[in-house]
């Protein structure tokens, strides 16, 4: 049958790791797809590097245009990165007919509402498997394989590096700060870390996957986000002791008045699988009103990882376009006329557990005002930990875990606990969720 | 547009869970599938209960054959288990140009060759995403999320009854056959449990997952079987002090010179995630070697979760048809032609790693003896406990993990060890995988 052709917009880590699959595998591929899968064209700003990785038997440019109006070009790998030109390439390859294949998380979750509409008119596909998770096949999972289900919510580990940080602060009890430098070292951070250590990669995944699972457009800018920047390891080692680890998770829940999006460290208790993912590995959890909970877990990132993703949606969009010449039905676009019209909720509505520190003058009564002021608000204890003074010293630390509440009441007990006098500096506050 | 038309055959516990969340998130489904998928006809021998769980609006039968020959039917889903009657009627859907979705793994690892060969030959669809399983998408992940890989072995619970088992021997130091009356009594496990407890229901799964991951026909016949009656309390607690926990596992691996296809208790260690998997919930550990180890977890069993990847194939049989109604490329089913010839290899073959307990008289240089023996055989040990003899006895248990080896040279210096005056009995042999 005859080859589908595929223009690969940057052959980076990824870029290469799909040229290396496709080829080590192109039997196997090929029988799956029906046809022969065949990148045609390679654009990348560095040609050296292009001719490098993929060899004489492609044509190469540094002009990724040419790629997207080329007529032979049945099919768009875009694998640059960002919301900049990325945009711009996405949509001209759409205007030309052309499906595309993304791992660009940042530019679906800043534009997707855009490039899905974009799509849909125009009866092309837009795959982007390997924007959120990895080789993880989740957003399959989300879209076909949970596709009789209510998603509930969905809690997923989807930031290697942070999960890394936060794996290694707890084995090894260092501060984050070192923890960063050993990551960088390694390879499992940026150079400029800023994306993944403040939350910002796992909120871009959190949002497409909201979308995905709830029938909403992208609302980014309305989620919540918190990194793991600001995250002690005296919270990790009282957490344990209490039987709960720390994530960073990327949270999407649906309630009748709207949906929580957002990003935080999460406290969760030990005995979830969830808890036990440790590493660079990404892990989700599903939960559908029908099959239950689901878990899907590997490798969040890497060459041929992420690869293996973007290849799997090669695979798809090859078979549905020969199934479906006419783009009649374009079942991997997103359909805008159909979504829902759920809003997410600001953060001070969400409802959650909060896991307390405070530091106390060591004084009858102070426990009582405390508790006194949760009850106050609403808010009744699950469990806590008073500690003894050091030697010497005046002053001990109380933690809390407290049973769910609307942040907003949370937020009024911290204020009026951080008022009192015998209350020494602010309270850490960290959220937590069962699971 | 035009409703989908869908005869249902068999509305016990899935049927009856099918339906229910067919109506329930018909809103849903119909958005993700397209079209309206409609249950049309229903039988089931019992018409008084067909009735009461479809109601009035439908077209209630006792006679199967009719659905399976009904022009306006476009799908049959077979719940009716077993293959006697049920492949005939599946045959019979196929010859009419019927698409089928099953949840039936016997009949599929039995009769699944000739099955899929009519179903390529006819250019309609078999799906069977819950024969595996329950409602985790592992046959979607195997065939289409991991369409990049090659996938080098699998690693499934895949039978919530005796992984509920297993969990209960283990939390409570009970033996079998008390836990076993205890399932029963939950509804974990049936009045006739010989197909779960005796590994025969994992093989099934295990078989199936073997052809869409490897490529090759399914040989169930080939398969070794082992299930749990014979595990003893005292392994699982001997396991448990050396750092694994005990999982009835089915497995695949490809090998060069073939296929390994076994079902049998298996030591896994505890830090890997599937080890952790308890009571009736089902994981299957995939590893590919573009994305490496990935992990589905989930409820294995169940009306709704059943359900629930039930109506992910008609959404996605649906869509297909909608898309290729001349049925051009049928992507859903087995393409037999094209399989690979890969045998499964006999059982003394497989090469992995053993935990072997003997009991020995207390006396020096038995030890020796058999490492002596085990090294003439090619095994090298990875660890071992030797416990104290009791008071006042003379004799006491050896245990020992060995590295990997080829189970024929196990099997002789296991021989050769029950063949020492100084050991008492057989010894006892579980396989361990470190996965």
């Amino acid at each position: 049958m005859k080859p589908i052709n595929v223009g690969l917009l940057g052959i980076g880590t990824v870029g290469g790791g799909t040229f290396t699959v496709l080829k080590r595998n192109e039997e196997e591929i090929t029988r799956r797809a029906g046809r022969p899968i065949r990148i045609t064209t390679v654009a990348d700003k560095n040609l050296a590097l292009a001719r490098e990785v993929a060899g004489d038997d492609v044509r190469l440019t540094d002009d990724a245009f040419s790629v997207v109006t080329d007529p032979e070009i049945d099919i768009v790998i875009e694998l640059i990165g960002g919301y900049g030109v990325a945009r711009e390439l996405v949509l001209k390859a759409i205007e030309n007919g052309k499906h595309v294949v993304t791992a660009n998380k940042a530019l679906l979750a800043v534009h997707g509402n855009e490039i899905f509409a974009a799509a849909q008119e125009k009866g092309v596909m837009v795959a982007f498997e390997a924007a959120v998770a990895g080789g993880i096949p989740i957003i399959k999972a989300l879209r076909e394989g949970l596709s009789a289900n209510r998603i509930q919510w969905l809690a997923g580990i989807i930031n290697g590096t942070t999960n890394f940080i936060l794996s290694e602060m707890r084995d090894r009890g260092l501060p984050f700060a070192e923890v960063l430098k050993e990551a960088q070292a390694l390879g499992y951070a940026e150079a400029d870390p800023t994306f993944d250590i403040e939350g910002v990669d796992a909120a871009h995944k959190a949002t497409i996957m909201s979308a995905i699972a709830f029938g909403i457009p992208m609302q980014f800018d309305k989620a919540h986000i918190e990194g793991i920047t600001k995250l002690e390891s005296i919270d990790i080692s009282y957490a344990e002791q209490l039987g709960y680890r720390i994530k960073l998770l990327g949270i999407a829940k649906k309630r009748d008045d709207g949906v929580e999006l957002r990003v935080h460290p999460t406290l969760i208790p030990e005995k979830r699988l969830i808890a036990n993912v440790e590493g660079p590995m990404n892990a989700v959890l599903v939960q559908g009103d029908a099959v239950g909970a689901t878990l899907y877990y590997g490798k969040g990132a890497g060459a041929e990882p992420t690869a293996s993703a973007v290849i799997a949606d090669l695979v798809d969009v090859t078979r549905l376009h020969t199934a479906d010449p006419e783009h009649r039905v374009p079942h991997l676009a997103f359909q805008p006329d159909q979504v829902q019209d759920l809003s997410v909720l600001p953060i001070d509505e969400i409802i959650t557990s909060y896991y307390l520190r405070m530091r106390v003058e060591d004084q009858p009564g102070v426990l009582a005002d405390i508790t006194r002021i949760l009850a106050d608000s609403d808010i009744s204890i699950d469990a806590m930990i008073q500690k003894e003074p050091a030697e010497g010293e005046s002053q001990t630390d109380i933690i809390m875990l407290t049973h769910q509440t609307v942040e907003k009441n949370a937020n009024a007990a911290i204020a009026r606990i951080e008022a009192l006098d015998v209350v020494k500096g602010k309270v850490t506050r960290l959220r937590l969720e069962t699971l």
